[in-house]
C-alpha cells in the first residue's frame, strides 16, 4: 500500500485535541473520516505530535497507507473537499517510502506560542492567542529563557501525568521576537527541539511569562529549572496561543 | 452632557453591520446596550463610517453623550466589561467637544483588504480573509488600481442603492503589498479617501482580483471607471476581508 505524508494547518479551537476519541471532535478523527470518503474502510493516521485540546497547527505532519495509487496533489484537493466545513487543512501531500513514518522519522519539532499584552479584549484573535493586560518586559524574558537552551532535566517544566521515558531533553532554540500589532504588542516565542515533554512549552512560556511582569527575576527560571520539581513551575499558560509550527525530516519529503 | 469619543475594534462576523437594527444583532445595538449598563436609559451613538454585515473594524470611531463625568480609561474599561462576551473591544475613549462628531468631523477614512491566495482552505483566518485559488499578478494590479486614485465619478464601483448624494469621489490612496504567509500569499490593500461610496472598497478590490488573475487587462479598469455605469464592474468580493482601519479627524482625540 502506498504511504503518503500530510502536512496539515488546523484550528485547535473545536477539537479536543489531535488525537482519536470516542466520544469527542479530534483532528485525528475528522482526517480519517475524510480519507474513509477516499477509500472505504478504517483508516489510522500516525502524526509528529500530539497536540492537546485548544492547540492549533500551521504544519502538523501525519503519514496515511492507502490502496489506490493518487496524485499527491489530487489525494490533498480531495481530502480539503471532504474536510469541510471543519477549520482543517490539507496543504500538502507527499508520496513517502514505505518505512518512513511521520512520528519516529521527525528529527525536529518547532513550536510557536503568542502572547498579546492589551487591555482591551482581543476579537479577531480569541482563540488565537493568549491575551495578558500587563506590559512585558522582553529583556528580562529573554534572559530567563536563555537559562532553558541545551540539555537539562526538564521534570519542572513537564505535565505529572507526562508519559515520555525520560524528563531530560534538549530546547535547540528558544527567541522571543516583540511585534507592535494593531491595537497591542505581541511577542512570539519560538522554540525548537528534537522532542517536547507533554505541557512542556506552555509551561514554559507560562513561566516567562511571569519573568516578563517582573513577578520572578529572570535567575529564578535557572532555580526553578535545577529543582526538577513540578510545583517549581510557574503557571502554565493557556492552549489557545500554541501553534505546532514544523516538523523536521531527515529528508523533508514536502516541496512547500 | 459630556461627549466621548470611542475608537472601537470588532469582529464582524456576528453582526448584521455596524447600524443598530430592531430583530438583528449590530455593533451599534451590543455598544448601546453596554453603555446603557453605565448609565440606564436609551442611548443612540453616532459612527464614522457604517460597515456592512460580516465587515471588521482596527478602528472604528464612535461618539456618545454621557450624564455622568468618565474618567477616559475607566469607561473603556467599564464598556469593555459589559460588552463581554461579544467580539467588540473599545481600544480608547476620549472626552471631546460637545460639537465633535465622529462621522461629520472625519476628514478621511481607511480601509484595509485582506485577500489569501491558497488552495488549501483557509482555518485560522476564515472569515478574516478573502480566500481565492488562483495565483494574481501583484503588478498587473498596481497597474489597474492607478487608474483609480484621484478625483473621479465612481458609479460603476458602488453599490446600486447607494445613498451619497454624489458619485464623485476622491480616492487619495490604493496601494497594494504582498505578504508571504504561513502556507499562502496574501495581498493587503489599503485604500484611503475622505469618505467612500457604498460597496466601494469590495467593487474596486474584487475588479483588482479579477485583473490580478489575468481575467481582465490592467486598462479595462480605466474603460470600466470611464462607463460611468455600475453594470462595467468586475465582481463585487464578500465581505470578511474588509476592515475599517482608521478615522483620520483635524485634532485627532486619541493618544494611542
Amino acid at each position: 500500500m502506498p504511504r503518503y505524508a500530510l502536512r496539515i494547518e488546523y484550528h485547535g479551537g473545536p477539537f479536543a485535541g489531535w488525537q482519536r476519541q470516542a466520544d469527542q471532535p479530534s483532528v485525528q478523527g475528522v482526517i480519517e473520516a475524510a480519507l474513509a470518503r477516499l477509500e472505504p474502510r478504517a483508516h489510522s493516521i500516525a502524526a509528529a505530535g500530539r497536540t492537546d485540546a485548544g492547540v492549533h497547527a500551521l504544519a502538523q505532519v501525519a503519514h496515511c497507507d492507502l490502496g489506490k495509487d493518487w496524485a499527491p496533489f489530487r489525494l490533498a484537493e480531495a481530502l480539503n473537499y471532504h474536510l469541510r466545513p471543519h477549520p482543517v487543512a490539507i496543504i500538502e501531500a507527499a508520496r513517502v517510502d514505505d518505512d518512513w513514518h511521520a512520528r519516529f522519522s521527525a528529527m525536529e519539532r518547532r513550536y510557536l506560542f503568542r502572547l498579546l499584552v492589551r487591555r482591551a479584549p482581543a476579537t479577531h484573535d480569541r482563540g488565537l492567542v493568549w491575551q495578558v493586560r500587563q506590559a512585558l518586559d522582553l529583556e528580562a524574558m529573554r534572559t530567563g529563557a536563555a537559562h532553558l537552551v541545551g540539555r537539562h532535566d526538564f521534570t519542572t517544566f513537564r505535565a505529572v501525568h507526562c508519559q515520555a521515558a525520560s524528563p531530560v531533553k534538549t530546547l535547540d532554540e528558544i527567541t522571543i521576537e516583540e511585534r507592535d500589532r494593531a491595537n497591542g504588542v505581541e511577542y512570539r516565542f519560538h522554540l525548537r527541539a528534537r522532542s517536547f515533554l507533554h505541557n512542556q512549552v506552555r509551561s514554559i512560556v507560562g513561566t516567562l511569562e511571569r519573568v516578563g511582569a517582573g513577578a520572578w527575576a529572570p535567575d529564578d527560571v535557572r532555580t526553578a529549572l535545577a529543582a526538577r520539581n513540578r510545583a517549581a513551575c510557574g503557571p502554565v499558560c493557556p492552549p489557545g496561543g500554541l501553534y505546532l509550527a514544523g516538523v523536521g525530516y531527515p529528508d523533508d519529503p514536502f516541496t512547500g
